[in-house]
């Protein structure tokens, strides 16, 4: 892969944006895109800088009483005919792959660095930078899990803010996800002769009964309220148009607030689905990965959302911000980007959500308030 | 394709079977089996002969008050490695490909032919043989629909023998079979903000407890025991894991006894279902057959039942028979195959299931009684 140019930290917050998103990082794809961050946060001076993979990990180490991690991830989902780039100065906004989600977020973050990484800065917090790879991959491929793995140590600090798109809104935390397949099993027949079979299909009625039944919980934790949700996602089973299918499955997603751990969450779905098991079903937790508790009663984070001047709110998804709070850190969400957009073909930032995110941030390594 | 050898109908019926199991018939695939037959059946010199694509039919013509229809189709569902057929004389099976359904049945048939389609013959009955392409495939291809829509004259007669397997027995009229596809809609949208969406999974959960409810109707017609079933025979719903899904289906087959016709049938689908398609579910008929009265009081009926020596018992499944149950012909199942091991890889006849059922038709053919 050819290199790319040199990425000039100076440049305005939307330039910077723009030369991101002009450097296709589709997830796999990062190496170039992370030769050149990982340049340019040498070239400032001061700053410790390491590559694992493409992860890109900096930091100063100015002995400050706190530290703040910044975190984003490079990589993008596929390229959808958007790119490069294309501003509209009509509405004010930057369309391209990656726009929201979240090289707006990562240009923020060099931004800081160029201010606060080089030599002579006075930052109030020391600052370490996380840029990674693998985000919109499957969760064994996450450079933010590899980092944790391999360099826990870089990921410490009293708050981490992770910069992906929250339409510049503060958004605390983050809820846990479980995922379960029920499986009924039958006995197949000829659909003429029904009664000979047992109908693995019919055998989901319990469940469904089960789901419809449901009311999800709301939780206000620290100001934020979280809103739980049990959904299938998923349903599957027949054989042929006459045939008495012998097997069914149900495919159900728990959306759960921070305050249940993943035992919990787990336990709590198997309550809810305990008549289907008993009549004979089976229930199998997928995937499982635990929320984040917003955190917000901890001093940084605190003063973080004093610099942002809004309150926070709760994160409902799923995000990286649990990876700091399986370390005990708290984490928030924080970044220019509008989550709705993530993934579309129409993906694009708001000009004028840029200046101000970097400003907060800017306010708040500072000491300042904004 | 190279022509077959001549069909020597003055084999017995087990060598008869052997050799159409041996020329290989899959849908589509008939024409050099109906070329023997067609052949064969010329030669007889007592028979009148016509060729509709690959169907043969040949009938008497000697003036008698009655007429007997005799049916059986060419084709075979797909070979599983068992052609050419296999004698096990141990256990008394031939085994291969249609040796049940339905060449057994084809061979009784050619043996009658070769017995009353002679210069000379007196059978009781004028009777009437329709050898057809294309039942084990979609119905717009079957052979026996294609004779109906265009020389239907060569169906009619005062009772129709289906040479379908029915392992001996007489099996009467046959149920009918509706399929309709219950569909919801929603609203998509991630899960872990479930309520900004319409689960269409979840909008099934009224025709799964309308299934659940549902009791199956035993009807006795003609001292035949028709059972009814209503089943979901397939279902599927589900975008991805994090997505509330905004589609979901349901595929429902309804086997009703032939006391109702398909309007009747679609009526009262739609009236177990009606919940759910008041609450927004669509629900679309994607076929219908109606079933056949089994026509046990007319009085050809009674003299074959009285022929074969059993009580007649009702067809449960869907066949052709129907086809002649919609020109008012009385028509039963019978034939020597075991309908059990249709279309399997081990299908297989019973020797000793093969010369009873000759010997029973030609008793019936010939006036005596078995």
């Amino acid at each position: 892969m050819d290199d790319l140019p040199p990425l000039d930290l100076s440049a305005d917050v939307l330039s910077l944006t723009r030369a991101l998103v002009d450097a296709p990082s589709v997830s796999g794809g990062e190496t170039a895109l992370a030769d050149a961050v990982e340049a340019a946060l040498r070239d400032l001076g001061g700053l410790e800088v390491e590559r694992i993979g493409d992860a890109v990990l900096a930091r100063t180490n100015l002995g400050r009483p706190t530290r703040v991690v910044l975190a984003g991830h490079l990589d993008t989902v596929p390229i959808a005919d958007n790119v490069p780039s294309r501003l509209d100065e009509a509405t004010g906004r930057l369309y391209g792959c990656g726009t929201s989600d979240m090289k707006s977020g990562d240009a923020v973050m060099l931004r800081l660095a160029g201010r606060f990484g080089v030599p002579g800065a006075e930052p109030a917090h020391d600052v370490t930078f996380v840029f990674y790879d693998n985000e919109e991959v499957e969760a064994v491929k996450n450079g933010l899990g590899r980092v944790a793995r391999e360099r826990r140590g870089w990921l410490y600090g009293d708050l981490a803010i992770l910069m992906e798109p929250t339409d510049g809104e503060i958004e605390a935390g983050c809820q846990g996800t479980l995922r379960a397949v029920l499986e009924t099993r039958g006995r197949r027949a000829h659909s003429a002769r029904s009664w000979l079979g047992v109908n693995a299909i019919h055998a989901l009625t319990g469940a469904f009964t089960a789901l419809a039944a449901y009311r999800p919980r709301e939780v206000e934790i620290d100001g934020c309220l979280y809103r739980e949700g049990l959904n299938a996602v998923g349903v599957s089973g027949g054989v042929a148009g006459n045939v008495i299918p012998d097997e069914a499955s149900l495919t159900i997603n728990f959306r759960y607030a921070p305050d249940r751990d993943e035992d919990a969450a787990e336990a709590h779905v198997r309550e809810v689905f305990a008549d289907a098991v008993a009549a004979g079903a089976t229930l199998t937790v997928v995937d499982n990965s635990g929320g984040a508790l917003p955190g917000l009663s901890e001093p940084a984070a605190a003063a973080f959302i004093e610099a942002v001047g809004r309150p926070a709110r709760a994160k409902l998804g799923w995000t990286d911000v649990a990876r700091f709070s399986a370390f005990g850190i708290p984490a928030l969400n924080y970044g220019p980007g509008d989550p709705q957009l993530a993934h579309t073909r129409e993906e694009h930032v708001l000009v004028d959500r840029l200046q101000p995110a970097e400003d907060a941030l800017t306010a708040y390594l500072s000491g300042s308030t904004a």
